[in-house]
């Protein structure tokens, strides 16, 4: 018999992990309980390695500093913030504390050092109090990010709803219905899920009226303003159905038909998103350079610190976070 | 030992069987095939009795005419029609059957007879070349009844809706909102909901506008149209809450929060009701002098006479028309 040859075994290379960063949100809100619920729940998010941003009075027990560089584990990265601040409240110190969490998840995000970034809920009015006149986080990234073409996708499971239009009344969305603005929708949408790895995007347009107009009977928008944003996109090649019966094509989207839907208003969005989400509506940011997934609640205030905060929708911003941010990771 | 005195035992008076007239429908769609296969699936509807109503070519295999008295059987009562026809077809014999099944049918509810009319799917195409120029069976039968003011209330488990406005485009939808209409609708729904066994119902008006107009800011019809409808209908007794979000308010109604909710506009309630029925999606008509359910569905030409129509909606109506039929009954 021969001794084997002492020799380097062969074996596949192993890719690094998936590298999400994690911001604990408002210190106020129930951010820092769910993120530090979330690290002990085993899941599909453990392909990726986590890290989380936030003050150093909110690192969770035994989290070291940075990257750690293994599947399933955690790091700590330390933003500025109060030691001291009251639990549920509105508050300057909070507000820019979340503040400094997003703006270095963002750069880091940005810069590809981490390839999703999941966001843990802020608080508007403390953002307003730490100076930023926003609605919320999706315009503060936009503009760090430098996004002139930007929506929010809504997801509840496998459907996908990207807005047309959001905060405004019914008959001002109906008013700004617009060819170029489903065009560019459109284009976004499809673009963004090739970058979370569907290479030929289903999408589907939805229509205005019931029956999507049925042929000219009930309203003329279809004819006059969806169909010629339809020809244009489909000439760019992009496979677009529609326009769909508003009743019946989330439906759809929920069993698996399409890829995505473009939503034309508001409730048409969001009564489908509320009633199939089940207590894991996510929302992903279409337009930035960047990943960025964030669980669809808020900082609930009325229950912040008492420890029953649900970590349902933070998990699956989690693995969403480590499923797409790992196909970026492969372009 | 004596024996026992030959006397009529004492039992407890027995109420006679709940009686459902349920038609065939169009022949020559798929309303005969889920008749004859819900007759013989066991459940809940089994607590009333039936009687089978369509052309004599159609009769059940041994159902034997005229009510049988029995909870969970079926009689049948012969009306005019074909006895040959083309399956899967608009045509007017077929049209003329559903006719004179839907008259006997309405006939015996309006008198009391039966407690619950509920009709299998008819063809519109059908209808018109019977010479009825219709929607459907809900105009017709609120002709027969001579009712003034009716409404179509759709049902999805525990959910239940009334619409506002149902074909017209949307935009026409918005200019047609009125407090009027708003008010005689909600009281409609409480007189409805009463009839069917509920005695205080609870509910629910949604808004137009995201988040119901979030206090004006999206929108001044919350305030403008709705609010002085709610203010009368509470005036007058009634326990109505809202303007609700409407993209939670159907949420709520899935999960029993109201037990029936008044929807805007087409859209606004059928994408929750078809999200939400799962097969099963129903309707209520209301504003009738009797109690009428139907599936949803219509007559599925496409797969008429082939064996594989699938009978869940009408047991599902047979289910809800025998709970409903008994209150009416016990009235």
């Amino acid at each position: 018999m021969h001794a084997a040859p002492n020799r380097p075994s062969s074996r596949p290379a192993i890719r690094p992990p998936t590298r999400i960063a994690l911001t604990l949100g408002d210190p106020a809100g129930i951010g820092p309980e769910i993120v530090r619920k979330a690290l002990v729940r085993p899941g599909r998010w453990q392909n990726a390695e986590l890290l989380v941003i936030g003050p150093e009075s909110q690192r969770p027990e035994g989290l070291r500093d940075g990257w750690q560089g293994v599947p399933g584990h955690a790091g700590f990265c330390a933003t500025p913030g109060p030691d001291r601040f009251e639990m549920g409240k509105a508050q300057r110190s909070c507000g820019e504390a979340a503040l400094a969490a997003l703006w270095k998840g963002a750069e880091l995000a940005k810069s590809g050092e981490a390839h999703a970034l999941v966001t843990a809920p802020v608080c508007k009015e403390a953002l307003h109090l730490a100076g930023e006149k926003v609605e919320g986080q999706t315009e503060l990234l936009a503009r760090f990010d430098g996004a002139q073409r930007y929506e929010m996708v809504g997801l509840a499971g496998p459907l996908r709803v990207m807005l047309l239009t959001r905060h405004m009344a019914l008959a001002a969305a109906l008013a700004a219905l617009d060819t170029d603005a489903i065009v560019w929708h459109l284009e976004l949408f499809h673009e963004t899920l090739q970058s979370i790895g569907i290479p030929a995007p289903r999408l589907a347009l939805a229509g205005l009226n019931p029956h999507a107009g049925e042929g000219g009977l009930f309203g003329d928008e279809e004819a006059r303003i969806l169909a010629p944003a339809l020809e244009r996109v489909r000439a760019a090649g992009l496979h677009v159905t529609g326009p769909q019966p508003p009743d019946t094509v989330f439906l759809d989207g929920f069993h698996g038909k399409f890829d995505g839907i473009l939503a034309l208003y508001h409730d048409q969005a969001f009564i489908p998103l509320k009633l199939m989400s089940q207590g894991r509506g996510l929302t992903l940011l279409a337009g930035l350079s960047f990943l960025r997934v964030s669980p669809v609640h808020g900082t609930a205030f009325d229950i912040a610190g008492q420890g029953i905060a649900d970590e349902t929708n933070l998990l699956a911003a989690l693995e969403a976070g480590a499923l797409w941010g790992a196909a970026r990771q492969a372009r």
